[in-house]
């Protein structure tokens, strides 16, 4: 019989009458005839108050623990959603995630799926069972409780996908599928039918908040067609697959992360390996650096300036600081990068030019510039980032 | 090294501050010099949240996601206890019931201890680990999770103590032992130094809340060393043991239960077998039935009286009112039970007399009576039941 795994994120089981609204989605999808193996997270606010509650007690618990309290969250969440499928009368088992057989790494906090063994789901669903599965969760080599870090579920619910050879993924959310922008900024976003691996990895990277970027890789690596679609309204969602038909549109979609800060080193010593100390020393602090731009600069030096995100700010000034007292660094986090993404744009070498014309059209000044075969991010003013995203979606999508 | 297995309730771990001074209880302990595992209940009124949430979205779901539910009240506990202790720098543990071992029969809700496989107890403890393991949960063949039924922790910790042959086992409560009467009722009740397993089981089954009494029987089975203190108070608490010696007093201790209702059947026909048959009718519902009297009736009839706990009234009386159609029923439920008890009644054929005695001189109507070696109940209007206690605690205890 042909399986799909559902995935319900917090806010589609936040409050009883939602849990129920999911059952009847799951429930649908049963009747019809298909086995069910549903992913769900834990019920809207429950994960910020079980971390509210740790910091009352100690802000620097250790992230063990951290995972054995925020595990819970799902596993009371499970429990409800499957309750309200036995309302419905048809059968059901809910399984944490040592139970379905899911096996990380041992990194407590953001771990790492290895494996999945399927012997107990496999038995279950012989059982003509609809499993509901805690997302977000794993067991490592100890045989202790790990968390995959925030998204993880849409993860957890690829790897299940995966594991049990699904037909498909359904991702369920409170948007309706994936737009050409945020339709909150940008009225006449559109959604899109269509998206392929490549292109919603881009968006959900650039901060498109529909998809968990390692859930999109993973799909991509084995193949598992996503789709991403309203727990809400009952209307078609975005499919997400390899091969998605070119339509008239280069651009598949545009997005702002305001979420940035620029951090740049004027006058470092133009010695060989300088980059390459100043980046492996933030590495080891497991700082992200997103775009890097590197100058000559006066008297035989160069200047270096590159973004990390905000979180990571502090941090990266510490490094930054420690490196050369002789450079003078300085950070600036009134910035926003407003990217545009999409295959078409491979073929069509003036992409970039038309994306910067719509921005000067909008008296906007551009500070930085990065590219990627399927990708142009440009970093701006952050006032301007709302300007910026519908001057440039207007400018590809009508 | 000794090791001492210690127990905190719900009400201990209620909010931020307690928990950090349970920590602070354990954490003495461990400088001392001990081994030390904690087990522990679920925060405060959370179980009884989780049940809310349950209700809502269904009264009638199964016991199995009942399970997976409630368990996650103890967790959210356990890891909230390790970080207080991490926070005073000693080395810590968090352990669910399937991590410390806790195998139980495969009944959901109300399961029964197996065995404990100590495996990774041991090796936690050999690392010096501080556990803190989840009370009231367990694992069954299937590889799910199991509850022991309220009050279940106490037992969890009595089968840890046996387990890894503990020195003693503390139960921490919100009162600081055991005491000769309930104090809230009976202001010159006296706490208790000692007390023997017996008597401590007469105690708990007749509702004196502080131990339950599965627990008791365990202890006493493998003559595990229990104390009952406060975690509040650093008062030295109430030793439950085998040998305690007798003291002046005959009486250990005087309960009322009002949680109980009399069921009446009159003129039931007096043929072999009828009792025989309508206890085992209610057996098969699970009703627990406590104090049976039976007695000629008219006609060649018999009459049978018997009570239970008010929340099997119902079902009993189901039973009892298909059971024989010619019979009259009825049912009672304005009835308390008062019962003293002590080993030293065995010696002392007076008890008797002298407590009926105190009631009449109080004059307070018996209705029912029912002995063990060590106990007497009466069952007397539920209006005079306080009354009742103190006369008879004023007559025994000094």
């Amino acid at each position: 019989m042909a399986l799909i795994v559902q995935k319900f994120g917090g806010s589609s089981v936040a409050n009883p009458e939602r849990v129920n609204h999911v059952a009847d989605i799951i429930c649908d999808t049963y009747r019809k005839g298909y086995d069910v193996v549903v992913v769900v997270s834990a019920q809207g606010d429950t994960t910020d108050d079980l971390i509210e509650k740790a910091k009352e007690i100690n802000p620097n618990a250790s992230k063990r623990e951290m995972d054995m309290l925020l595990s819970a969250g799902e596993q009371i969440s499970i429990a409800l959603l499957a309750m309200a499928i036995e309302k419905q009368g048809l059968p059901v088992c809910s399984l944490l995630g040592w139970q379905a057989g899911v096996h990380t790494d041992a990194i407590y906090g953001n771990s790492r799926i290895r494996r999945v063994d399927t012997e107990r789901m496999t038995a279950e669903l012989s059982k003509h069972n609809i499993l509901i599965v805690a997302g977000f969760q794993g067991i490592n080599k100890f045989d202790d409780i790990t968390t995959l870090g925030r998204g993880g579920s849409d993860t957890s619910a690829v790897s299940l996908a995966v594991a049990l050879k699904a037909e498909k993924c359904q991702i369920f959310t409170d948007v309706d599928g994936v737009y050409t922008a945020d339709p909150r900024i940008v009225k006449n976003a559109q959604k899109l039918d269509e998206i392929n691996y490549n292109e919603m990895l881009e968006l959900a990277t650039l901060g498109a908040q529909v998809l968990h970027n390692r859930s999109v890789e993973m799909a991509q690596k084995y193949a598992v067609e996503l789709e991403v679609l309203s727990s809400i309204t009952n209307n078609k969602g975005t499919i997400v697959k390899e091969n998605v038909e070119v339509e008239k549109t280069i651009i598949r979609g545009v997005a702002k992360d305001d979420n940035i800060a620029r951090i740049s080193i004027v006058g470092l010593q133009d010695v060989p390996g300088v980059a390459f100390k100043l980046f492996d020393r933030l590495a080891q602090k497991r700082v992200n650096v997103d775009i890097i731009l590197q100058s000559v600069g006066r008297d035989g030096t160069k200047d270096i300036t590159f973004t990390v995100s905000r979180d990571q700010q502090e941090v990266a000034m510490e490094v930054v600081t420690a490196f050369d007292p002789q450079a003078k660094v300085s950070c600036d986090n009134n910035i926003s990068k407003v990217s545009i993404v999409g295959s078409g744009m491979e073929s069509h070498p003036s992409v970039a030019a038309k994306m910067f014309e719509a921005l000067y059209a909008a008296d906007i000044n551009i500070q930085m510039i990065n590219t990627s075969e399927i990708r142009i991010s440009v970093l701006i003013d952050i006032n301007d980032s709302n300007k910026a995203l519908k001057a440039v979606h207007d400018a590809f999508i009508k």
